[in-house]
């Protein structure tokens, strides 16, 4: 079964009619299946996770961006959270039976549809970018709506898809690909949030870790105990196993114990089969094995 | 989504066609997916594994179980495996969003229909005995087919369903409910099978270890490394983890490592999500938030 999810951002986050108008245009087509939404109102902007085949995906995230630009003003839009258009992001994501590449290919034929059908600006973005320095959402962001409605005129500054303008009320959206992010806490047996800090930094990408791994060392205030918190931008490349025990073995080093640790949301059951079949030493072993997989891959034949 | 597995045994394992006529008619009951199938010629069984939502698995396994008593002839029938019918054994199996108790439900209308409407006495078995001595598959089967024509008609041994006499060619079926089976290997890396033995005997339930295990030592001729080969046949009871860490610790006794361990066959999503939250040391966590989990459950709100 090839499903990929896909978790659009909209600049709407106060009018609960609104949002819901764009999440019945998904739930509409037939496959989807929105497994979460959450609006936030001082950013003024709505997230939504979905999943489905990938002509579904394409179809409903296409629809929702007809539909925000039908509701949202960004002529009117206020809120914190950076932004350029009605449909602000949409990211697609391989969750089973899809390659990366499939999803660059959908994000392509997406965003070219997008722009040409509703005459929205696209910019292609992260795994999906056509040029590389678009590979990082905040610089194809740079500047925001207002700043954009000039700055698009640059060469540099065209879209991928669609007219060289902003669309009048939906401004401009970016359509990416990027893998499953997991939202991971380790908890330390501490209140010391310093050594937290520290092992933050021996494993994040940005102090030379793992490039794919975001880290910080907290304080959470209700335990009053330290804990390290990631995100796994991408978990095949560095397993959740590897980063309990590099963050174990860190502690330790500061004779601090791990009592536990948190995943925030939903991921990818491979991440989890992956950490079994680690600790297990798991020998000949596949995702196929699972029956809950081989049910979603509807294999006929067995073992 | 409820799903029950169901693994019925049938005493044909060397005329394909009737085999096949069987298959179709389980995968002709919409909803139904058959992941497994295995025939052995000296046993002249095959054994059909199949899943889908209760009413369909019920409507399956009586189809088959007719279309069994009009294909096989028990007369004629000859094999090395213990058999009473033409199908011999129905368990049912849950395997997700459905109990138990629910499984046994299912076996006691399944086995009334067959007993009712295709005059085939039934017994039930394991979690759905009636009786504490049926239980035990072994005892409900004593005599076998040829036997049970006389046995049948002592009141101990009359059936739970359906008439106080065989079926003239199908003879009587087993209808059972019990948890998924586990065929879990640990390989050591050492060729003293008598370790291996003694580890074995340290685990299972015969030996005044873990009722729900059973566990041998065994020689695998091709690495020349014993091995403790494990029916874990309650994984909730008992998870792979603790079997897992219970054979490396009584392997350490004897200075002798744990290489590995093997999955044979099938097992649910829950056994290795268990086994994962084991050892990343999991807080709060629920299966809900494994991506497809939430899937297969077609949940619409989020976290």
């Amino acid at each position: 079964m090839k499903l990929i999810e896909c978790v659009p951002n909209f600049s709407e986050g106060r009018r609960a009619e609104v949002v819901q108008e764009i999440v019945g245009a998904i739930t509409a087509v037939q496959g989807i299946r929105v497994l979460d939404r959450s609006s936030d109102a001082s950013h003024n902007r709505s997230v939504i996770t979905f999943v489905g085949d990938p002509m579904a995906v394409k179809k409903a995230a296409f629809t929702a961006a007809q539909k925000a630009a039908e509701l949202i003003d960004m002529e009117q839009h206020r809120g914190e959270h950076p932004r350029m258009g009605a449909t602000d992001v949409i990211p697609l994501i391989p969750v089973s039976g899809v390659s990366m590449e499939d999803c660059i290919a959908l994000a392509r034929e997406l965003g070219r549809e997008i722009g040409e059908k509703l005459q929205i600006p696209v910019y292609l973005y992260e795994e999906a970018a056509a040029l590389p320095e678009r590979k990082n959402l905040a610089a194809v962001r740079r500047g925001e709506y207002e700043g954009l409605k000039k700055a698009i005129e640059k060469p540099h500054r065209h879209p991928d898809f669609g007219p060289l303008r902003l669309h009048p009320t939906a401004g401009a959206t970016a359509v990416g690909a990027r893998p499953p992010l997991i939202a991971y806490n380790i908890n330390l047996d501490s209140s010391d949030v310093n050594i937290a800090r520290k092992i933050a930094r021996s494993i994040r990408g940005s102090n030379g870790g793992y490039p794919s791994i975001k880290a910080l060392g907290v304080l959470i205030k209700e335990s009053n105990r330290a804990q390290v918190t990631i995100n796994v931008c991408n978990y095949r490349h560095v397993p959740l196993s590897r980063i309990f025990e590099t963050v174990k073995s860190e502690a330790a080093r500061y004779g601090v114990g791990v009592s536990g640790s948190e995943v925030i949301g939903l991921l990818p059951m491979e991440a989890l089969l992956d950490a079994a079949a680690f600790y297990l030493r798991l020998q000949d072993f596949h995702p196929g094995q699972v029956l809950e997989k081989r049910l979603m891959e509807g294999e006929k034949e067995g073992r």
